[in-house]
């Protein structure tokens, strides 16, 4: 089924314990859409300046990703600089340059507005809500990521569009700010009660979270022995659960389960290299094998 | 089986968000025994002073907990008391009062000495494996706790113990600081070096974690509404552990992750009143219901 994604496309400065590049391909669509594109074809809205070359386009190349929604600007990408502490828990960001993501209007080309599964990346409220606008249909799913810096300064703005969202993916600190209440299950419950009837609580190492209803799912982390670079997990986690609901077609309650595992899946690979740089070497067969160690590793027996 | 557990019996002062006790009964070996005992007939050893009256006592009664082995000296009981943070995270001790604890001998009744099931709770690693040697036959399985006061103070006696142990039984920093390692799934396969062929790893909020040669178990935690204090979760968890791996009387995979999911059931439930109230309060019915929630909460199909 049609996947859209909304986001930015960046180039990132990434300083790991375990290395550091001074540029490669980054942003919160760039991740969704290679780790989706293991499962569905992804139609991509975003926007580059005019250093953004034909190489940095490779990464997209020969993958189910119509590009035909990234806009080019004039001026330069947006970039993003960070360093990560030690035991990849805390990072700073060194330089946040918005450039020409800074006057980013998300424009849909006629063939996507057909978009049945649609997910709108942490970018202004208003501006995801702007996307929904130009969808012919109202899609089967909409799912959205937001961040600290929206639920602070544009509450009203996010509040609207989360009434037209299904599916919230957030983490539980952004949880916990945007319910105003401490406790997770507590917070959880009240943003549930703001339009999505889905809310997945990413929980980095730890795991996720997936409340629908009376229902929850939870899912531990993928321990792994080397984790190099957090960068883009979440949203690599956002591709493979939506990538596995638009390959499912339907939105059954295993069909959410068996997302939230493949989002797991996408978020842990992405995390063994620095940036990009696993996603673009998966194979589908690394994908299901690592689904099934999932399942060897959670599963047990009541008697 | 026959399960034996060897740890502290105390009073603790508990301050935490929801409310304060000035005197409760706690410990390591209380909390094990309690929940052990909804699986599993347990033997305690330990020392209480002459302020222990029969009125505490009454927490033991009616369950199959066997005292024969809790040595009653002159002197204060040992004393705890702690202060909780807001969000339960962290705590700090306010005063830790060994009194008669502080020359504990653990000495086995005769009719402890067939123990087949043996749960060394946190003391001394010399002590521990005086505890050993006073059973009869090798035990079918040996389980440990331990701290970073021991893994820092007595490390040459910690290692000896250790291989005597079967199981250990440890949190996640634990781990890290007992293998001088930073990534957990490493630090993990080094303590398997150590002589424990099974180790435990506890995460509070974030569930357990079990390895055993080359298979991992991951469970994760169990989210509540009113967590009201922490205090003992972990001696409960492994009371729930134990005691289902000692009522299973055999020790196959299944067994084990079994008495994982039944550990983490138990240091729930004790985390939803403060100090022992709700271990003491619990029905069987209550504990099944709740494995089955776990087992809702985590299972999943891959297609």
């Amino acid at each position: 089924m049609s996947l859209l994604v909304v986001g930015s496309v960046a180039f990132d400065a990434l300083e790991t314990p375990s290395g550091r590049v001074e540029r490669t391909l980054g942003g919160a669509a760039t991740y969704f859409a290679l780790a989706a594109s293991y499962f569905s074809p992804v139609r991509l809205v975003g926007v580059v300046g005019d250093d953004f070359t034909a190489r940095d386009a490779a990464a997209f190349r020969g993958r189910r990703i119509d590009l035909a929604g990234l806009e080019r600007a004039r001026g330069k990408s947006f970039f993003w600089a960070g360093r990560y502490s030690d035991d990849l828990t805390d990072r700073v960001s060194l330089a946040t340059e918005l450039n020409v993501f800074a006057k980013f209007q998300p424009k849909l080309p006629p063939h996507y507005r057909d978009s049945r599964y649609v997910f709108l990346a942490n970018i202004d409220p208003t501006l995801q809500l702007s996307v929904l606008r130009q969808i012919r249909r109202r899609p089967r799913v909409v799912a959205l990521d937001t961040m600290n810096y929206w639920i602070e300064r544009t509450p009203v703005e996010l509040r609207r569009t989360l009434r037209h969202t299904d599916i919230l993916i957030i983490n539980d600190s952004e949880t916990r700010q945007l319910a105003g209440k401490r406790n997770l299950l507590e917070a959880a419950e009240h943003v549930l009660r703001m339009g999505p009837r889905t809310l997945v609580i990413k929980r980095g190492e730890f795991g996720a979270m997936m409340l629908r209803g009376r229902s929850q799912f939870t899912i531990p982390g993928f321990s792994l022995r080397n984790p190099s670079d957090p960068t883009g997990a979440g949203d690599a986690f956002a591709g493979g659960f939506m990538g596995s609901l638009a390959a499912a077609g339907r939105v059954t309650p295993d069909a959410f389960r068996r997302a939230i595992v493949f989002g797991s899946v996408m978020g842990s690979f992405t995390v063994e290299r620095i940036g990009v740089e696993r996603l673009r070497r998966l194979t589908r067969a690394e994908i299901n094998a690592r689904a099934r160690e999932f399942r060897r590793m959670t599963r047990f027996r009541l008697q």
